[in-house]
Formats: C-alpha cells, structure tokens, sequence
C-alpha cells in the first residue's frame, strides 16, 4: 500500500525570510517531517503548489481534484492552509467518492519548532489507512468528514459545523 | 467519546539529568504534547509506571491489563518502551477483545526536540478512533496486530513478525 | 557588579500569532533564554519598548540614551533589531562616554527554534563585563564600534562601515 | 585575527544513540553552532580528542597543553566536559601565559535542543577577544581566573573557590 501525499503549501510548509522578515516557501518539509517521525509507510510526494490557502482559487482546486482523481492510489493526503482548508474539503467531497482523502495542515510551520504539523502529519497518515473512502479534515487530533466542518476563525480551532 | 492514555514509562517520557549525565523519569509528557499538537478531543491520562521497558515485568503488564479491563472508555493508548511493547502487546492481546488498544512509544526523548513521539502519539490517537478492536503497536507511521510484530533490534525498526 | 539590560524589541523577541500569521511582540524572552544560558551574573532587565527597528525614531532613541545615562549601572545591554541597530548605537555614541554599552539583536526570532538570539545575547553579555568603555554592536560573534559598522543589507551580516 | 577552538568533547558534543539508549560522541557540533549563531569570525577548529571529562587523564591535558603552545593563533577556545574543566584550566594556567585561553562547555548537550552550549559558546568566543591574556573559564554567562574556580557538585553551577 502507498499513500500519496499532495502539497499545496499553507502554514506547514512556511520559512522565516531573515533578510525582510516576511514569511515565504521554499519547498515542502514533509519529507524531513517524515524522517523525523521515523515513518517507513511507502510514501508518493508531489508538490501541486506553495501557497497561502487564502489565496487558493478554483481553478486550484480543480488542479487538485484532477491530481486526486489520476492517481493510481486511493489514500491520498492534501496538506492545506487552514484558513480555506474546509472549502477545498467540500469541492473534495462533491467531486470524488471512492478513495480515502485527508486534508491536514498546521497553525504554527513546522520550521519555527514548536509546530503542530509533526502531530497532524502522524495522525493524518493514520486516518489515511484506517478510515473508509470518504474526504476528511484531520486537524486538531480529530477527523472531520467533509460535509461538517468549519474552522472557528476566533479560536484557530476545527469544529462541526452542523448543528447538533 | 473519550479516549484513555495510559502512561507507563519508556523513552517517551525520559529526560536528562544535568548534575549526573543520566536519564531518568520525572512525569509524562504527555499533556503537553498533547498541547502542542491542539489536540482538542476529550482524553483521560493516567500513569501506571514511569519505567524503562527493559524493566518491565509480568506484574507490570497484569497493572496494565487490568487498567484496561476495568476502564470505562473503550479507546485505549498506551506509552510504552520500545525494547519490550511487542511483547506488551502480546500479552494484551490474549487477554483483552473488546477494546480498541494501541500502544505507542518514541525512539528519542520529546524532551530531546527531534522526538519522533509527536508524530507517534499523533498517529496513536487517530488509530485509536479509526481501528475496530484489538489491540495494536502504533510506530514507524504503521499499525501492526499484536499477533504480528516486533522490533528489529538492528535497526530499531518495527516489522511484521510472521513470515509472509 | 550588575549588568543592565534594556529591551526595545527587534526579531529577537517576536512571535508568530497562529490566528493571523503575522509576527507581534507580547512579552521580552530574555529573562527565559539568561535561564537556559543557566547564566548567574546579576542583571536588571528593563523593558522600553518592544518595536520594531525600522519604526524606530529620535524620541525612542533619546529615550534609550536618558535610560542608559540614569542608570546607576555602567555596563549596559541593549536589545533593538538589525535594521536600525547601527543608528542607534551611533545616536548613544555621540552621546554618552562613560559606560560599556552593548547592542544585539537577532536575525531569527527566539522563539522559532533557530534563532541566533541565544549566541548573540552570550556574548554580548560577555563583551559587557570585558570591553573598556564606549558604545559597541555585538553581532556575527564580533564586537563593532559605534562609528564603524553598519548591517549589509544584501546578506544580513554586519561588517565595518569605514573604508580601510 | 583568528581564533582557535580545540575539541576535547564533553556534555556539549554527546549525542543520544537510539538502538541503546546510551549518549555517545560522533563528532563536535561546534561548526553548526556557529552556522546557527550566524559567526563570520575566522576560527579554526580542531578535535583533540571526544572525552567525557570524567576520562580526562594527565597524559590528555599534556596533548591540550602541546596544542595551545604550538598553535599560532594566541587566542584559543577549549570545549570541555565541566566536571574536571576547573582541573584543566588550572593545568594550563600554570603552565602558559602569553595566550587568552578560554575553557567552556555545557551542561546539556547541543542536540538536545534546549542547551546552554550556544549561550556559551557565545560568550567564550567574546571573552576570548576582549580578555587579556591569562587562562578562564566560561560558563554561567561568567568568566573566572584559572586559579579561582570550581563547579559546585550539587548545584551544577561554576563559582569562585578562594574564599573572600
């Protein structure tokens, strides 16, 4: 079994530029995030695109749809901003039914230490070959399907979003 | 739904021990692990031991049996040594059946900062609400039944024991 | 002998707010990083202000020279980011000729994990107790007086400013 | 003006084996360290040995003497674990004076994250441009005369030995 993981940037991936002080990327860490998890799962990692999820478009989306639907693989990971990961979960989860696809991110990048994103990346690869074909946010030690969740742009933190 | 973390030792929780060049327990560090990663689902930690699972004996693992048995949550992580967790495992696995267990552990102390045990103790939790029950070791990005795992020594890698 | 240290913010002690991405100041880190340095010499940490470099003006740098004359110390430390450090120690040079003062700063922020920050505040600790009296910028592992050095904009690394 | 660093190994060099458990030497970290510290000061550094200074010998604090005479640079840092760096330091300083000399060292080793090896090696490099000539260890953000230190057993911590 292999997992594909497709990157498109988002706090995870985000560096420290010395120089001005701004943020930017450079390339993806999830290959060093794996060695330091120690991860020996086969692994596929292909970069889509190194943005800010607020900046990511339909046509995006689309891009990732269609990376989704060609890969020869079903357990599919998506690292994602956080800040739209729940839309691109829904474009997911109303275009492509039968593979097992995990949207998961960081609100801290992974370069400043004290990130979130070793802990996500361990428990997305997880829900990746444990939960059924569906779309999914992994964030915050839980899984969200598609169709019910929504960051609580107060707390950072992910959340149903239907009423109970 | 809750989730249960039984703490009972290994190189996990070790730290070190400036005056004298050792290692040595002082308390889990779980709950900030926990922080760190935002995990935001309901868990119950408990410490059974804090001990090198070299050490650790058939009473020990009756403890941990026993904590199991008589625990109300039906979703159950336990931190646990490298050296001996299949072993654990086993013993867990003979004797317990209607409970999702996964055991856990780290190559690195978290106190070390390039741990591997966030990512473990990630990828733990999302086993431990994905997997129907049984008992299971959580390491290398994997799951693997009690049945069938060990320990490379060599490498210091989990593998499936059982000739395929 | 008491060595003060003054905080005007700078790189050195930003952090990352995970809800909007952007780099603030809460609090000064000094007193956590003398605490990992396990340094024992006496010091009296005084906070001015916590900006950044580039926002800094001749009313916060005559607050900083009417600081550094009142103090009853005579070996002073002053945090201030890169941008403008070269200025300021200038400013103070011209101005005040009867104490050791050192300016540091860092390129990456303490609490990003890779930080220069606990280097630089070593030694500048170090040339505080050391260097007769004057006004200096410590940073790169080096001591620069206040009439000769400058940052060089294109590689972030401070250099003599005075052809030779 | 250059600097020469000698490396004799202790806490700030050890590295933890994970097959084991034990800490070990491979090599020194100090190269990195001044990458992370951002120094553009030229050093020279060379690995005399990696020793736990538990295993410091007569023979061995011959070869560090050899080397501090021989070397053409009159400034010299020595890394050193901080058991017996107080026995070192009064070897040498009884035995040459025409060189600023600077012993440190750390009490938790550098790839364990939260060590004071940066810290100090900060300030060794600024005590050994600025100090006269004469041999001092540095530590605890201090420097001390060869003939006037120790490390106090229960604390961790350098101090003066000759009472006031």
């Amino acid at each position: 079994m292999t997992i594909k993981i497709l990157i498109t940037g988002g706090t995870f991936d985000k560096e420290y530029r010395e120089l001005t002080g701004e943020l930017f990327f450079r390339n993806t860490h999830v290959p060093n995030m794996l060695e330091l998890g120690r991860a020996k799962i086969d692994v596929k990692i292909r970069t889509l695109m190194l943005i800010d999820s607020l900046e990511m478009t339909d046509n995006h989306r689309k891009i990732i749809l269609e990376k989704c639907r060609n890969a020869k693989e079903n357990k599919i990971i998506i690292t994602h901003g956080t800040d739209t990961m729940a839309e691109t979960a829904k474009f997911l989860g109303q275009n492509i039914e039968n593979k097992t696809i995990i949207l998961t991110g960081a609100m801290i990048p992974y370069t400043f230490g004290s990130s979130d994103g070793l802990f996500n990346l361990g428990s997305a690869l997880a829900f990746a070959q444990s939960l059924p074909r569906g779309v999914y946010v992994a964030m915050n030690g839980k899984y969200f399907y598609w169709h019910n969740v929504r960051k609580n742009k107060e707390t950072g933190v992910f959340e149903e979003s239907l009423k109970n």
